[in-house]
């Protein structure tokens, strides 16, 4: 923790000046009088002050806030993910404030709408297109697989070429032949679709696939999933690329007069606390959101923590099937 | 807004030195030279920089940011209101930043958490048991119907009174008289409860209801439901406080071979974005949720502007009935 070090505040007490007047020292203004400057100086030597620390400290006393920058909160596979986020950051003393692409989108990006409220540490938990570090950005872990992803980031996702691979696999297993995949445009979202086409090619299968690449919202699901099954009859199970679409297409299913899972199978992706829902009950993929927040927060405190040893860049958990009420064997 | 008048930062450019020196100048600091005080004094006198401001300007450049309390981000009545937050706040350069109580129970209240990221105002939409307004507190406004509304806080809220007034009268008007409420503990689900028993017995009826007082979540719902519905064979229809707890009661029907609405009818409270799906297709009650963030919004536009007229404390919209699919005439 940044406490088990000397802050600008320590050397202003020192200095018996106020802590604006070390930032002037430390930027070496020149509108100090000589015997401030020398008082600053000799407390910063005897404190062993860092002045590598210089600018975060100047920028704000320490918040203690993480901010968790996520995509849209009908979207409910985050929920999980702050839960052990909390779980492991609130009994160091740290809370959470969590910021939404959806809503945030008057000109500024959520970087810079995470920055405004001076956090310790960011959770990305978001795609963010040209995303660039901004010099002043303190410790932050991005969670989840993202567009923008650097091998210098540290991250925490788990494997979702895999996850889609066990979807996909688990209807081929269920005797279906014609599974169509719904996809969208996120980062995740991406790598599921090329794991789908892939999985489906290696059982010598054809992929079918939307076009669509906007954002996993249930309306696009819906609309989607109508559509595609209206044009491919032939198809008896869906995959679709997060649980909230996989709803959408719930009900493209019930407007067609399709029995799920007798005449359609669905499977979707996150395991959200709706699919967990006794009127839902969605055969799904455990995208591992405890374990990702689990260690995101953990790897974000060794980060804070100059003491620590350096942890590893890049955590990829396993996903897992969890089998509920919508998928059966083909015509079944 | 803030930037209608000048700030310590437009001192600073005008004298050519840093927000720092401004500051200690602002403070009588005999630490700074002759000359950057004389700059610092002409810019100020020029510019007709007000130092009422100036201990808040000192304290924190202002955040722009407004932080909203909720409870849970499962239940999903609150992604309206921060949508109709966002749609008045952020073209006025503000951002939101979300903190529920679920997951910040270590110790530390909401309000703390709140105050640690330094917003211009708040909205609180969540229920604060023994709410105390610190001295620090910044302009806020209360959303939602909640236990601890004193007549001195600025609130906007539906009439959860008149809202749960229609929903019961509606099942009566279909025809049934074996109706059953599902409540739930919050400050909005009290109010609800009461005109429930209110609106029976004015049509002769005997209200049931379960003694649930926890939190409106999906699983109670569900499991209250199940109990009651088992106990209690001869009830027709069910009035659920929230949308949330009604997809857990839909859950329930589901588990006991009840047809909805042919055998059971259930409508909600909230209309939410569930509610509203073709799956889920959800009779309930609309809370205006989209009005009471935008009027909560104004409201607190309004107190952060000290030259505008001092508003209403507190806002009272209409609920209205959204009729889908989840009721019908008794034995219809």
């Amino acid at each position: 923790m940044s406490t088990s070090r000397p802050t600008i505040y320590d050397v202003a007490k020192a200095a018996g000046v106020s802590k604006s007047l070390v930032s002037l020292v430390l930027r070496g203004s020149t509108n100090v009088s000589k015997e401030s400057e020398a008082a600053v100086k000799t407390a910063i030597k005897k404190l062993n002050y860092q002045p590598n620390r210089a600018a975060s400290d100047l920028a704000a006393k320490r918040t203690q806030l993480i901010a968790v920058l996520i995509d849209d909160y009908s979207n409910p596979w985050f929920i999980d993910l702050i839960q052990s986020l909390s779980d492991v950051l609130t009994p160091k003393g740290y809370r959470l404030s969590v910021i939404d692409s959806l809503t945030s989108q008057a000109g500024t990006d959520p970087i810079t709408s995470a920055l405004s409220m001076r956090p310790d540490g960011i959770i990305i938990a978001q795609d963010i297109p040209d995303f660039t570090v901004p010099d002043s950005l303190p410790p932050f872990v991005i969670a989840g697989t993202r567009i923008t992803q650097a091998s210098t980031h540290y991250s925490v996702a788990n494997d979702d070429f895999r996850g889609a691979e066990i979807a996909t696999k688990h209807l081929i297993d269920l005797g279906h032949t014609h599974i169509a995949h719904l996809r969208v445009g996120s980062g995740a979202g991406m790598r599921r679709f090329e794991s789908f086409e892939a999985t489906m090619r290696a059982h010598g299968l054809e992929p079918l696939a939307n076009d669509y690449l906007g954002p996993a919202i249930e309306h696009a699901g819906y609309t989607e999933a109508l559509a595609l099954l209206k044009e491919h009859p032939e198809v008896t199970a869906i995959f679709s690329s997060n649980d909230i679409t996989a709803i959408g297409a719930l009900g493209a299913a019930r407007e067609l007069g399709l029995r799920v899972p007798e005449d359609l199978s669905i499977i979707g992706y996150d395991n959200t606390p709706l699919a967990q829902t006794r009127l839902i009950n969605l055969t799904t993929i455990d995208d591992n959101s405890i374990g990702v927040g689990y260690n995101a927060a953990l790897l974000l405190l060794s980060m804070l923590d100059p003491q620590a040893p350096h942890p590893e860049i890049m955590h990829t958990l396993q996903p897992s099937l969890i089998e509920r009420g919508t998928c059966a064997p083909r015509g079944g």
